[in-house]
């Protein structure tokens, strides 16, 4: 099925004179040090850097990508296993250290393979209309393939259900509550949302806890084909009608049956019924199927900014403007017990082989996976390609360990990667440096766009000044750097100098690192402008290599780009003498944190008699800490190699330091008191979302639950002062 | 009050001549190297074994033990806050690196002042007798002190019940079980139980959970005064009849208002009615007042066994002879917020200053402390001001830090320690070596008794058998070393050749290392002859400097032996460039564990059809890695510091492994799976408690409740399985 690249990777690309005179360089280099071990000159890792940067060739990736993406490969099956072992094929032949399968046999749910998924409008019980089975082939062959599921989402209970239908806009917090406000009770309804604003698990589960029966989601073109119906895929990179997005709708992150603990073969298992999965079917379908009930329902007109792109009047609902009709949905979706593998490849490391910088990426996807998630696998293949045929050519090795992971069943949450942080906690958290995340290396060619720990952050900057803007217009208008046009395109609102970092919150497979080990990660991409509301083909049908080929990423130049970045930061986290941490950075972004909670509750916290005075000593403290342990890395003594241990140990502890193993209020899965994901929202990043979640709550109640609200608040607060506690302690040398 | 010392340690003893002259050879050798990092000869850790064996004196510990049992030192109180002081005045004159007192504000117990409680029989309302309100001053002139407290019971709810009185033996669960079997119920009864087996809390808890109203407890002379009421104390060391062993009866560790968070000033402490403390009221008496109580008791003749000293027939009740009489219990403590320190000295590690080895001693105690604690403390400020002179003479440091640590309010479950724990259990969880604690120096002068991790097991024989044995009959005998006369009175009966070790469970200041953190701790002590159940003084106010310095210990020989012990055990973990760790040992004692487990259970196990296979490979793994791991350390290349800090770091993760965030079940504060306490007794040491618990849970319970038990003990076999595969692979240099 798939072709070896030995010969291809090694033979193909223009880059080959260049690379072969910095080899040269290199071998010169040493040859001459010998001892590698004594290194630490400045001049020999830049020119590493240029090398890593220079070496990535788009050829390679456009091969891996189109090999990976020309059949579908959905967590747990057999295709899924194919890439899988594709994949290790590969490292074991670029002369990886170790490359291991791990297997997780997991609860996974898949679209019944004779009874389609529908949503139907009935007149009593005749079928007026029913929506497509699967989304229809436009371009690429390979959309025709038999072996594509059906249309659906993910853990959507199965379910035949009838109701009058109720549009909700994008399903979000405030969407709901519109609703509520105008009287339209969702008990015994069906809610029809678009897709775009909010991870689709929080609108069903919203939908769920509000009495609805089922939820049927679309994309509307307002947010994904902005530029009309003849402006589509394949003729454009916008969605077509016929598009309907897959996605799981799980709340929960790892194996639904084994919380807290590896899905290994001894694993216990919880009954199904136990696990934190929704009750209630849910279905995609496309804008063109839901211009079919949207156009033809009753009640009020929706507000102006629940309007979208269909060339009707967007109305709330309840139910359709013919008498008699009703909207069905009919989910036929099983839950199966499924093993699904993470490939792992390993270049040990020279001086500090257990310590660990771990880059990942998933290889599961819903369809053909063009861009989500194989744009990332085709880089991250690439990107191993060239650590080895360094080590190969000069036997250079990294100070410490480079870890490639291709993580299965991430579509699912994070399957793959949360077993696996599940499995192996222990030891990951006591020896990894960070976690670099490329969950797809393109979803656009815009600008980038990167969600990471602010311990991350100043690293990444620095990198992406390093890494060539691969969008020749822009090079052209002098941004000669990807973060040229990352500050240009997408500056920080409240610094517009820098570009706009995200914070990690959820949504890939750094989940398991970030929120339960407290591990630095960090994620990014090339993304798409601002005019549509996500990648345009995210989760259809339609993310073909074509589309990523002819349309995207002609030449291959974007993916190179996110590759030499994926590979720079790579390397100046593994070979660094001293972790390139931003300590600082860190305390900023807590005191600023802080800041915005006394802003925006300091008055409601007032009134209950609690005071912030602990917190802030302890911010103040962790930002003092951070500040005189920054100037103290200038004087440590670099021929120590017990004292250069002894300070990167103390910064890797940093983030370990926000881990509550209780979890924060309500969930014991998410630990980190900073980072964890919103709960309104999984997949934006709030700083210190126990808190402000709380608040909310607060806000949103009735009465009768602020007691325990504020007990709850109190709680937290005094367990979120330890940590940051902790975290100021760690850097000091004393304990007490 | 109390004296410096700064004078008295340095001029007093006989073996100044002898330290002199191996401080010189030490001198000379440290000049000869002059670097200190390069050192690792074994040559020289051999005179530093010398060295701290020999200069541990006598006179300094009796000094120290006169200065610390002139008064009182209850947990919580000023005149504990004073031995605090003094203890860091101490350190700071033997010229500690850092000395800190940690404070604590934590929810303590005291009896009242001004109420004392009392045990009553009425006639209707008339008080026909009453115990005594305070022990009686017998020998030394601090016994009279009128800041000794009230008799009580740590943590015994107030209460003033009446009652027909039951007596339950040792309070067993068996004890318990053969009165149900008797038809005897416990409803509004009081329990008159005596101590000796298993810990006090234990006893009041199952006497709660059965309905009883009050306990009342007390120390039978069959078990502490074996010889008659002429053979006790001042004459010899048994007790007296007027002695009232005092002692918490809480169940968990740490401050009951701040579970999993330390007590600090920023913490948030949880409503007094949630935390888990007992409900009913429980008093100790003396066998003297017991007599009172039992010489008239109704009912049925208690079996043979259940018969104790008193020269009565032991009776089960319910009741009294006299018509109309009962017996009342009338307690006045009050729980309340006091602060407690913790006292903090450090000596820096040369090479490894971020690694620690850890030696702690409480220092509060419920009346005078002359063994329990003050004779542990004495010996451990003997022991820095050894470590302190080396430094101060030759510039010596260990390789790693050791940190001397006095803690707080440990009679009231561990208080100061499990909060320091809890406050920087992060931080000690990356860098802790092990945890050595020495609760009392001594409690008798028969044997040794050590409980340890395993993983320390073969490093204490080993410091064993090289401190000279105190013993002059023993030493005339041939048993030139401690551990000769360990392995002769108290040998392991599977193992008759060696001394017994038994596991470390609860009952001191390592719980918060051991169960919560992973950390490997010991703690030994001289011990009595098993002719006694316990210390014969224990918890009584007949615990004086008069009973150690003039019957238990006349020369402090004991002591000494005790403390060069430790400090052998403190050298060698801090300074042996490889940790001693003995990781076969481990592997051995949990393969015998799981036979004892298959021997006990496996019909049990079968009939449901629950296979303990995944178990068995993981241990039987676990037991291939340490053999091979051990057989690798030969290999290691010693001058690579790296290579020897990933060695010792894999080390030190074996016993983190075993640690389960989510708790064993139903006890979330006790985490580790193999060693964490006994449910039914709090004191004792059962390999994998969690299991073996619920086994006999599921003997024990009704059928209706096996389903849920069997179903616990499925998930906890998983967990354990997890978690002994992990100790394995933290030994391979692979993760998966």
């Amino acid at each position: 099925m798939y072709q070896s690249l030995r010969r291809n990777y090694l033979l193909q690309g223009g880059l080959v004179a260049l690379i072969t005179l910095i080899l040269g360089i290199i071998v010169l280099f040493s040859s001459e040090t010998k001892e590698r071990s004594t290194r630490s000159l400045m001049s020999e890792v830049m020119d590493l850097e240029n090398y890593i940067i220079q070496s990535v060739n788009p050829f390679n990736i456009r091969h891996f990508l189109r090999e990976l993406t020309k059949q579908p490969g959905l967590g747990g099956t057999a295709e899924e296993m194919e890439r899988a072992e594709w994949i290790a094929e590969i490292w074991r032949q670029q002369g990886m250290d170790e490359v291991h399968l791990t297997p997780y046999t997991v609860l996974l749910s898949y679209p019944s393979p004779t009874q389609p998924n529908l949503v139907r409008l009935l007149n009593e019980d005749k079928v007026m209309w029913e929506s497509a089975a699967k989304q229809k082939p436009l371009y690429a062959p390979e959309e025709a393939l038999p072996s594509l599921p059906y249309t659906f989402n993910g853990y959507a209970a199965p379910g035949n259900v009838s109701g009058d239908v109720v549009y909700a806009n994008y399903g979000r917090y405030e969407d709901f509550t519109l609703l509520a406000e105008k009287g339209i009770n969702l008990t015994s309804r069906i809610v029809l949302a678009r897709y775009g604003k909010i991870f689709r698990g929080n609108i069903v589960k919203m939908a769920e806890d509000r009495g609805a029966v089922g939820v049927v989601l679309y994309s509307d073109p307002a947010d994904f084909a902005p530029n009309g119906s003849d402006f589509v895929y394949p003729h454009s990179s916008f969605m077509p009608p016929s598009a309907a997005p897959f996605g799981a709708t799980n709340l929960g992150s790892g194996d639904p049956l084994t919380p807290f603990y590896p899905a290994v073969e001894s694993a216990y298992r919880i009954p199904e019924e136990e696990a934190s999965l929704l009750k209630i079917p849910a279905q995609p379908i496309s804008y063109g199927d839901a211009w079919h009930i949207l156009s033809i329902m009753e009640g009020e007109e929706a507000p102006s900014s629940w309007q979208g792109g269909l060339n009707i009047t967007y109305r709330l609902g309840p139910g359709l403007v013919h008498a008699g009709w009703t909207t069905h949905l009919d989910v036929n979706n099983a839950n199966t017990m499924a093993t699904t593998h993470n490939v792992v490849g390993v270049i040990k490391g020279r001086e500090e082989p257990d310590r660990y910088v771990i880059l990942g990426n998933h290889y599961d996807s819903w369809l053909l996976g063009g861009m989500d998630p194989l744009s990332g696998t085709a880089a991250m293949l690439e990107l191993s390609r060239v650590f080895l045929s360094l080590h190969d050519e000069t036997g250079w090795r990294p100070r410490r360990s480079l870890v490639f992971i291709g993580w299965g069943a991430e579509e699912y949450g994070f399957l793959g990667s949360f077993e696996w942080t599940e499995q192996f906690g222990k030891q990951l958290s006591d020896r990894t440096v960070a976690y670099l995340n490329v969950d797809m290396a393109i979803e656009g060619n815009y600008t980038l766009r990167t969600k990471s720990a602010p311990l991350l952050t100043d690293a990444i900057y620095e990198s992406a000044k390093k890494i060539p803007n691969p969008d020749v217009d822009e090079v052209a208008a002098g941004r000669l750097s990807v973060y040229d046009t990352w500050a240009a395109r997408r500056p920080d609102p409240l610094e517009p100098d820098i570009p706009l970092m995200q914070l990690i919150a959820s949504g890939s497979d750094y989940q398991g690192f970030q929120h339960s080990l407290g591990i630095p990660c960090m994620d990014t991409r090339y993304t798409y402008d601002n005019v549509v509301l996500g990648e345009p083909m995210y989760h259809t049908l339609y993310e073909t290599f074509a589309v990523v080929d002819e349309i995207y990423d002609q030449g291959f130049h974007f993916h190179t780009a996110v590759t030499s970045l994926w590979g720079h930061l790579a390397l100046v986290f593994s070979d660094s003498q001293l972790l390139p941490f931003s300590l600082v950075t860190y305390a900023e972004f807590i005191m600023k944190a802080l800041a915005n909670i006394e802003d925006d509750y300091g008055e409601l916290i007032a009134s209950q008699n609690i005071s912030l005075e602990h917190f802030t000593d302890a911010v103040q403290k962790f930002n003092e800490s951070a500040s005189s342990f920054t100037k103290k890395l200038n004087t440590v003594d670099l021929k120590n190699p017990l004292a250069v241990r002894h300070i990167n140990d103390q910064m890797m502890m940093v983030e370990r330091a926000f881990i509550d193993p209780q979890g924060i209020p309500g969930r014991p899965h998410d630990n980190h008191v900073v980072t964890a994901p919103s709960k309104y929202d999984a997949y934006s990043g709030m700083p210190f979302p126990g808190l402000v979640d709380t608040l909310i709550a607060i806000k949103e109640a009735p009465a009768e639950s602020h007691k325990e609200l504020w007990r709850i608040f109190s709680h937290h607060l005094a367990a979120v002062t330890h940590f940051v506690n902790t975290a100021g302690k760690v850097l000091s040398d004393d304990l007490w």
